[in-house]
């Protein structure tokens, strides 16, 4: 009988970022600017979410603001049903096709099968929050488009 | 005219811990276990904020499960309103007096007035979530009990 070494693929590097849906980027810029004593380093359009992001840096992590730049974005229908607050946690990974399919194996429910991409040189998944305690959860992968 | 530096004081480091509000933390656990592919290294009971707390490592941040211990626990009336789901972000800081200080000074206001104690070793403050884009942000400084 041969002994099976099983390597656990662990990927779960950090949270790589906090997304935060607001009305204003403009308006809740200045203030996490206040907050965090720094400035926002981007600002990006994703036209596929319909959205507008804005990233500050908070040491090794990141908070990204998220604002709907048309009434069917997922932030808009965010902030109707539960106002202004945090959207999402995002982990780092460095392959995000294995940890997507680690977590399918643990039971998860992915929102989208294959990576899409994501602002700020992303590849990203979301997880379920059904399935995660109410928690969206979004993985991703740094590349360079 | 004497010269005057004014060395802005600045010291949110990193993203210390994001807290989730959850029905049960050994289920919660579990699942949480399972995502981040570690397991819970410590629970503490904060009886002052009737909770339960449990943590978990993701590299340099930590996942913070809340689990209410009475009915009129903060994270009890959260669930009860929102579901279960993210409940505030902690920023580290060095010198949580100082920083507290800084956020007076920009218009932000605190929810206590002087530090106390938290989980895991920590003094903490929070922010008033209206002056910050309805997000419950808390401040916490490592101290050795």
């Amino acid at each position: 009988m041969q002994a099976v070494i099983n390597l656990q693929y662990l990927d779960m590097e950090k949270i790589e970022h906090i997304g935060i849906a607001v009305n204003s980027i403009k308006s809740a810029g200045n203030v996490y600017e206040r907050l965090l004593g720094t400035s926002i380093y981007k600002t990006e359009e994703v036209t596929s979410e319909n959205v507008l992001t804005a990233f500050l840096q908070c040491g090794p992590n990141k908070i990204e603001l998220l604002e709907a730049t048309s009434e069917d974005s997922p932030i808009a229908k965010f902030i109707a049903k539960k106002g202004e607050g945090i959207h999402h946690i995002a982990f780092e990974v460095s392959d995000i096709r294995a940890e997507m399919q680690r977590l399918k194996n643990e039971g998860f429910v992915l929102l989208n099968e294959e990576p899409k991409r994501g602002a700020d040189n992303k590849l990203v998944c979301f997880v379920h929050p059904k399935g995660t305690n109410g928690v969206l959860v979004e993985l991703c992968e740094s590349v360079d488009f």
